[in-house]
């Protein structure tokens, strides 16, 4: 096998461990209930969490929704409907549905229980918003989070201050019913009220924070939005029981194993890196300099796994993601040198608006870009990674995974 | 001693490391001319490198100069006269020292020698501008390409163009007299013709990339100085040796050692980190909390060392510099964290335009600064770590150490 072919087998192998099969089966043995199970399976992984549960429960389900995105679905599931909705942006199916999963719960009973399959994604493909605020504003204040580099929690404390379900308030309209929430988490330090914004969590973040942010980042807003944001959201739930089912973590200590396996000398560097995709592409290809010419901090062969949720500052009007951006970028810094690879990739199969999971780079991908008329620095000046890793036969990509736990990255030596 | 005293005890050792002298002694030793030697020592370094030259071939010597930065003069040395000149913006006694140094070579013979002793800010304290370019001109293209965050190898691709004594074209005017130059890197890779603008070595710059800079950057320049920009640098030079005596290299190794012998699992990361210097904070911030949270990549106690020279695009109008900003950003990414230091240091003692070395901060760091009233955010936004770091007494502050070999960056958990 070639390193490129190793990097690839690692990434597949670390996305494989966080697939919620079998983590949901085993969340679900042994789970009672005094009256009926519904079943609300929202975000990237919904099909395979909500198929899981009812390999699990059976004839146990009397009634359960997917909602999950575009081209997620694998088919159909006994008793089950299955929706599929925006995202990133939130459209009019993801209202449809989330309308289909409050009436479904309207007449729970208090000795019911639901089960809540929550996965990244979830944000977008659940959510009505509060008050007088329109689905339109709500995409507009979120696109303005977006393009101004507000970190994620940053943009959750914000909708779920404009939204009827996020933020517990969900949890709020199933009560007296218990709830018993699987997550997958794709969020940094595994805060469940942050996953898919939290719709049967308490909700840490408060109005003035939300109003905090949108004055930061100078977020336009409109009177009834502005109001929304000032109605708190519940600050404890006593009818939710929640469980981390998997998360970033696991999938790189997979992608450790995996490059243990292979024969390379491997750490973890971290597992939640949050700083600029492009200066993390930069960062990882100084050490990559440094494990060529001096073999430290690892002897060679290694393997060095990043996990966590870089940020770009969208200035350029180019196709890309966090993953793409910071290929391209540590493809300029080990650019000349022979035996590495740079690759990264979000574990859901989707980086960005782009069909690749991310990019995977090597010492001649900037010459492979020359001889295809790219020039690597406009390209990144342009947030148009996609393209240029594409010329060079660099784009990684799995289709959707059926998971989200967020990026891995990894650099390989040999 | 604490885990603060050991960040401090670990930077010094390294500074230790490169210090000029015993380096400057060993390479000197059996040295042989058949004529005089005459000594030219440029640079912050430049008042320990003569000193050391005159301690080693005492009578020998028959002229020498010094031109180094305000306060880097440690008194007189025997035959040598010393000059102190303008850094980072070279001044009117840049000028004159430069036009005595050109002096003292003008007589020189076929077989005398002379000993070019270089070290980083060189660039600056030996300059002559070329044909018709003020030293004005000069001075506000500089100014335009470190503000547009143009890497310093950039940089001395157009100084280079612009000067009559850089880019070997000093070499130029001894010839046919040899020159041995002893260097002491402060740049990344340690190439020769980069180190204070390689006046004496050939030049691997030409006029069209210092072009391409200029138009990349949207530098404002005169006629002029775009004339100056079209005349060549020598590529090839038959009369001079060169030998680099101390690079950062060295004095990460010098770091990691200090750092085992206090008992840190200790590894070196990079000798060549060039990312946005607020990202590199962020980023050993990721490590840092993976190593609280998990014990790796490292398991406690542990030292990670990076050494290299990160870039600031300044937009505010603070005070600062990159090390000032790696620190305070890294605080940032530490808040609330026990046990840990996060410490960023320029060899030479001073970062930016600053009286001090860097900084060093701990999880408490943003408490203490929010007592004083200090928002850590604001404080990066506004390029002004100075005074954030001021206000928690996290300043680390070495005064000139007489050496420079970039920056040193460390991170110590216990």
């Amino acid at each position: 096998m070639n390193i490129r072919e190793d990097a690839r087998e690692i990434i597949c192998e670390a996305i494989k461990a966080v697939l919620p099969e079998s983590s949901t089966k085993e969340a679900l043995d042994g789970i009672e209930s005094q009256g009926a199970i519904r079943i609300i399976a929202i975000g990237k992984a919904a099909w395979r969490m909500a198929w899981a549960a009812r390999e699990s429960l059976q004839n146990r389900i009397s009634g359960g929704i997917v909602i999950t995105k575009y081209q997620h679905s694998q088919g159909d599931i006994t008793g089950f409907e299955i929706i599929e909705a925006g995202h990133p942006i939130p459209d009019n199916n993801t209202i449809r549905a989330t309308m289909r999963a409050i009436r479904m719960v309207e007449d729970i009973k208090s000795k019911d229980l639901l089960l809540f399959l929550v996965s990244g994604g979830g944000s977008s493909l659940f959510e009505l918003p509060d008050g007088k605020v329109t689905l339109e504003e709500l995409i507009t204040i979120t696109d303005q989070l977006v393009k101004s580099g507000a970190s994620i929690s940053e943009i959750n404390a914000v909708r779920k201050h404009l939204s009827q379900v996020k933020g517990g308030r969900f949890a709020e309209m199933v009560r007296p019913a218990r709830i018993f929430t699987l997550a997958l988490s794709d969020v940094l330090g595994d805060r469940p009220d942050t996953i898919a914004s939290g719709p049967t969590f308490p909700d840490s973040t408060t109005c003035e924070e939300a109003l905090a942010v949108i004055k930061k980042y100078q977020i336009v807003i409109s009177s009834e939005a502005l109001d929304a944001l000032k109605r708190e959201t519940p600050k404890h739930l006593d009818n939710v029981t929640t469980k981390i089912i998997g998360n970033l973590s696991l999938a790189c200590k997979a992608a450790a194993q995996t490059a243990e396996n292979l024969g390379y000398n491997t750490t973890i560097a971290t597992t939640t890196l949050d700083c600029e995709a492009r200066e993390a592409g930069a960062f990882l290809s100084a050490v990559a300099r440094e494990i060529i010419s001096r073999d430290r901090p690892l002897p060679k062969p290694c393997a060095i796994i990043a996990g966590g949720e870089t940020i770009v500052h969208v200035k350029g009007k180019g196709l890309g993601g966090r993953n793409q951006e910071l290929a391209l970028s540590a493809a300029r810094g080990i650019e000349g040198l022979n035996n590495i690879i740079i690759a990264s990739a979000a574990t859901d199969g989707t980086d960005g608006p782009t069909d690749a999971a991310g990019g995977i780079v090597d010492g001649e991908s900037i010459k492979r870009m020359k001889e295809q008329g790219y020039n690597a620095e406009d390209m990144l000046r342009n947030n148009d990674a996609y393209r240029a890793l594409e010329a060079a036969g660099d784009l990684l990509k799995t289709g959707p995974t059926g998971t989200n736990v967020n990026d891995l990255t990894i650099l390989l030596c040999r």
